[in-house]
This record gives C-alpha cells, structure tokens and sequence, in this order.
C-alpha cells in the first residue's frame, strides 16, 4: 500500500472518514456562556446525582458516548474501536465509562489535546480498513480537576489570571467510512515540546509553543498558509497561551491572520471569572462537538483546522522541578 | 480498501508489520531472576544516578527506546510515530521521555497491557499505509508505583500474598513494513470486563476475566485453538489471576493445553519474595522484547499470542469502593 504521508508529520486520508454524529454535555457554569445553546445538554449541578464528582464526570461521558451513538441508526455491533481519554489518574473516567459500553477500547491520553489526538487516530483506524465505526470521546470536570491537580474546590483557593479553568463536559463523535457529514480529511500528529516553562498556574504558555510547532509543520507539509481555513482553533490555550503562539509563530514567519482562535476562549465570557479561559480535555471537545460542529454542517465553516494542546506533566512532575511538556494534535474537517 | 477485520475483535494485517528491533532495560531485581540474561540492559540499582525514581524510570524508557533505534540503521527522521505509556499518574515516564526523542507521540494507556496495545495500533498504522515506522515502547518502575497506587518503599508494608511485584522494566519494539524479523500478523483488541473484584492486592483476579474473554473472541473470530499457537503469554495475570484465567476459559469450554503462561510469573522464581509475580507496564513488555523475542528469532517459537492485562483502576476509584475493570489486548507475533 501507498504511504498516506504528506511532509514529515502529516496524514492525509486516501477515502476521508465522516463524522457521523456528534454530542456534548456540560456542566451549569458551560451552559451559562457564550456557546450554551450549542451543547447538546446541559447538567443542573456539578454531581448529577451521584455520589462523588469523578463518577459524575464517568457518567457525564457515558451520556456523551451514547448521545452521539443514539442519532445515527448506526448498530453497536458495527462500532469496532471505542478511543477514550480523560485527566484523571490512570484515566478512571473513559475506563468505567468503556465498561458500560463493551466496545473494544484505545485508551489514549494528550491532556487537554485528547479530542484532536482521537479524532486523528480514529481516522487513521477507518481509513486503513480496520474499523467500520469508531467512536471518541473525552471528558474533564472542574471539582475532579481541581481537587486532583490543584487544591479541593471546598478550599476556594485564589486563581492566578494566567490560570485556566478546567471545563465540566464530555464531547463525542462518531466516525465512519461513509454517509453524511463533514469529513475529517488530514491530521498532523504533534511533537512533545518544551520551553522550560514551570508554573502550573500558567499552562496556555507552556502550551504555545507546542501549538506553534503542530501549526508550522501542517502549513509545511500541506503546502498551505492560514488563509486556506476558515478557522483556526487551539484548544485549549486560553488568552495567554493564545497570544503567545501568536507571536512564537509571527517570529516563525507565519501570519495567522484573523480567524485563530482558541476554545478555552470561546466556551466563557468575560464575566464568568475564568480569567485566561476554559481548559481541560472536555473544552475542545465540546466546542467542537458543538459550535464548529453545527457551523461545519451549515456551510458556515469549509474548512476548520482543530490543534488540540496538552500539558504533559503531572503533580509529581510539577513537584519534583519539572517543566512542562506540551503537544499539540492538529486534524482538518471539511463540509 | 476492503475491511481488515475477523470476526468482531480481532484484525488481520494484510502486510503484517515486522519487529526489526525491541529492547530492553531492567532492575537489578529482574535482572537477578530467571530470565536476567534475556535484557538489554541491567541496572545496578533502582535510581541509576538520577534524583528520583519518577526521573529514573523515563529515563529507563528513553534507553529502551534509544536501544531499540540503534540496532537498525533506519534514520530518526523515518520513524514516523511512537507510542508510548506507563503507569504514573498523566504519564509522565513517556511523555518526559518524548520530549527528548523529537517524534510525534501517540499516547496510549492500558495499564499492565499497554506494550500489547502499542504493538497493535503501531501494527494498524503501518498496514494502514500512515507511517514507515514506528516505535513503541512503555515501562514500570517499582518504586514509582508503590508510593503512587500502594505505600511508599521505605515504609515496608507487609504485602498480601496475592499481590504482584511490581516491574522496574522498559521495553521497546521498532516497528517497520518489511525487513527482516518477526512479524505481527493479526491483534485482537479487548473489551473492558469487570467482574466486581474490589481487592487492589489481586488485580490478577480482577484482570482474569477481561484475559478470557480476549482469549475467547480471538479464537472465535480467527477460529484458532490454543494448539494453534507455541506460546499464549498473559502479560501480567501472576499466579492467582494465570490460574483464574484458566478457570473461567475452561468453563467457557476453551481448553488452554500446557502453552498458557504468564510473564509475571516467568520474570521472578519463586526464591525472590514476590508472592504472586510481577506486574506493571514493563513486565510484559520486556519478557517480551527479551525471552519471546529471542526464541522467535532462533524459530523456536513460531506462533505466539501475548495477551497484554491492565487493571484500569486507579488510588482515587478503590477509595471511593468501585471495582477493578480490566482488560486484555491481544497481539500474535509469527517468526
């Protein structure tokens, strides 16, 4: 078989696999911003009935998995690959959420760049022949979060105004090798990247660079600039990090023109007290589930390029004088 | 492109990738035991100069990957993914390791059966046409592990005889379209299966079941039996879970013949205090990148199926009393 290889990190799909579906499901603070109407459902609270917040956050991707699964007429049976990740430890959320469903799982981990990393995987699975439908789908909860990376929210800690806050959603999509939809049509698998940034409460810096990287290399190898997409979304860099892949890439020689723009930015507004924005592996996924979803499917959008940004460390990593270590995951989905 | 796939679980590469190389790095514990001639590479002691088990233990995985590149002539700049994985917590051990290794990185997690998931999705990948090569590779360590999921070492907490020790082991494998040895020629990628064990100290039993039922979709779907093959691997049961395993297959009516073995049970003997054998991400990975590697190259092994087990629960879910799911991924390696 012919490579599918364009350049040194990017994939170009031979027969570009379909999102058939797609679902999000937010928690109140989501449902009150800028793109509330756009989430397929919108939690009351933060537990949802259940005991603790992390079987909330399982749940919550469980109704994701299965909303996106309920609008297509798709059997389960034909669903060949399950791609699941989360932020928690030993990635709890997508395992027990894959317990109920009994499809066969790829666990995957990119932190906040897991939707991207998914949806590139999952088309590589589809368009090498070896599934007929692959679901993904990824979740972050605020209290999980923040009491697993940072302090319990009980604890109501001041934030610094570089810090993100980790939004409560689960996004889906499912993918198959044909029918209606937008198409997922390269993907650009990132390098893990690190500017010796250390201070946790600043992750969008310490994943800009990693963004840049993803973004310079997709242009390089698709022969392509910014023009060539109506939107540019990082998910999630929030304003500082924005801004300073901004810059690392106007020094790079790359003009990013008007439409870059970054979910953690998108999910609030201002007034919500998110300071640098939305943040966690449900942020992008739930704007795109969404939003750039609903915008593909108009028409409104041709062509969108989603760079998923993941902070690779962890508490221990942190602790232990670590930097932090940022990937980006870029895929293109056409209508 | 026609479907790669057997029956529901099970996929069948139409130009199965080869293992032009694997490595491997261990503790001086493992490197004591049965199969200490088998590594790469033995340390004398668990930090190897570094300040810290967690900086140890990426840097074991770096040299497992570095020894898998350098006995191939193929450039870096033609290993067009690698995937990788361990146990801590955001997955550090890899995602530290990658930032020094450059290549885009997929990050996979399936606890003890990571090192079979890469060798199955890297085989998709290269039979799908989207890399040249690939480089696989994951590790454990057993200081890292103890005070993250159990009590830290220095403390010297009695451990129940149904537990398993964990690896302190990297393993690698490079991965490549053609050349020469062995080759990976179908994988059977597994379901998550909880069958409510809530015991930590016996993930073997809890990871039994999710073996089994991997073992049984494989044979169903490639219509094999267990004399199809020279060696069946569980990667890593122990001696509860191997023993469990063969319980629930032989109820299920598959006889499992004298081939069945475990690498937690292969890498320590029984004078080495391990109780109920070893565990962790570089257990199976490094019993495969040594023993099993070499008897496949030497013909003595012709047909093996490794059966990667992970328990996918975490500190954070047996605290808040939910069971241990577990899952099994399949992966068969022909000389």
């Amino acid at each position: 078989m012919d490579l599918k290889r364009m350049g040194n990190q990017t994939v170009v799909f031979a027969n570009p696999p379909v999102i058939l579906s797609s679902y999000s499901v937010v928690g109140p603070k989501e449902g009150q911003g800028p793109l509330g109407k756009t989430f397929s459902k919108i939690w009351k609270d933060q537990l949802h009935g259940e005991k603790s917040w992390e079987v909330a956050e399982s749940k919550m991707l469980l109704e994701a998995l299965k909303g996106a699964i309920d609008q297509v007429t798709v059997p389960l049976e034909q669903i060949d690959f399950m791609l699941a990740g989360d932020l928690l430890n030993q990635m709890i959320s997508s395992n027990f959420a894959a317990r109920q469903m009994a499809l066969p799982l790829i666990g995957i981990y990119g932190a906040c760049s897991t939707m991207a990393l998914g949806m590139a995987l999952g088309s590589m699975l589809l368009d090498g022949g070896f599934a007929r439908h692959v679901l993904v789908g990824v979740s972050s909860h605020h209290d999980t979060a923040e009491r697993q990376f940072r302090s319990p929210s009980e604890q109501g800690t001041q934030r610094a105004m570089s810090a993100q806050w980790t939004v409560t959603g689960a996004g889906s999509v499912l993918l198959g090798r044909s029918g209606t939809g937008p198409r997922i049509t390269s993907a650009t698998i990132g390098r893990v990247i690190d500017y010796a940034e250390k201070n946790v409460n600043n992750m969008g810096s310490a994943m800009a660079p990693a963004v840049a990287d993803t973004v310079i290399n997709h242009f390089h190898d698709l022969q392509r600039k910014s023009a060539d997409y109506d939107l540019i979304a990082s998910g999630d860099l929030g304003a500082v990090g924005l801004a300073l892949a901004t810059e690392v890439l106007k020094r790079s020689g790359v003009d990013m023109g008007t439409k870059f723009t970054d979910c953690g930015i998108k999910i609030f507004d201002a007034s919500q007290d998110v300071h640098a924005g939305g943040s966690g592996c449900g942020c992008s996924a739930v704007v795109f589930a969404g939003d750039i979803m609903q915008r593909l499917k108009t028409g409104e959008l041709k062509r969108v390029l989603l760079v998923g940004s993941g902070a690779l460390h962890s508490p221990t990593s942190a602790l232990q004088g670590e930097s932090i270590p940022g990937i980006g995951h870029g895929v293109v989905i056409e209508s």
